[in-house]
């Protein structure tokens, strides 16, 4: 697979499109999703030019697990969730929508269902307003 | 949370449960799922004593998600599937059905389900075929 860089986290990772930007590093740009599956979903993006992990280098993929790791536990403390869920998903088949590597992490809470994957817009105040709890989590 | 080493994934680390073995090296263990999601499924264990991703180092995720990578690029060599899902559960309420770390490899393909998780046994001669699919990929 050739990467296109125009697709909306490459925008993101250029600054050429807005996010709720939760921690960055040389390596990772951790975002919340837009679209969450549940309250608190965030996403921590490669800033290695790949569509896939197939593409991406060992230690692009370590670093984002540290990043997808470090926000976990933000997420946990700061939303108390049940459990949390993260997911890495590789081509259509696999429920991969934008096609730049980025690794899920998704609060579950018991007898919750999952919205469905990249359908539904959240509320840009709520997404905010989660978004600096895990913030203050992070630091 | 307290680890119990008295888990199938610490019986299996400690050789005292059978297990389709594909990959091992000091920090990780990698088998086939004996309950697969679909054709493939993979699991990737950490060798430290963590109920979840909450109780593991930082190095120790790393080192899953490098065999992880590695796993996911001998599946899709070996089997050719349009997709692969990787993921890792913490806590019921995610999806853990066993309290010990480990990351999913699921092969995914265009208009298959996946079955669900942990439920019904696979065919252990059809799983030795695939694992040795698996591990001539890894070489």
């Amino acid at each position: 697979m050739s990467y296109d860089p125009n697709n909306i986290f490459g925008k993101i990772l250029r600054n050429e499109a807005p996010a709720i930007r939760l921690y960055e590093d040389d390596q990772t740009l951790a975002i919340m999703d837009i679209m969450p599956q549940s309250a608190g979903h965030c996403l921590i993006l490669t800033k290695e030019p790949a569509e896939t992990i197939f593409e991406m280098t060992p230690e692009g993929v370590a670093a984002c697990m540290r990043t997808t790791q470090r926000v976990a536990h933000a997420v946990r403390k700061a939303l108390s969730p049940e459990g949390v869920f993260i997911g890495q998903f590789n081509g259509a088949a696999a429920g991969q929508t934008v096609p730049h590597v980025h690794f899920h992490v998704i609060p579950r809470r018991q007898g919750e269902d999952l919205k469905m994957h990249a359908r539904e817009m959240g509320d840009q105040a709520e997404l905010e307003r989660i978004a600096e709890q895990i913030k203050q989590a992070l630091e």
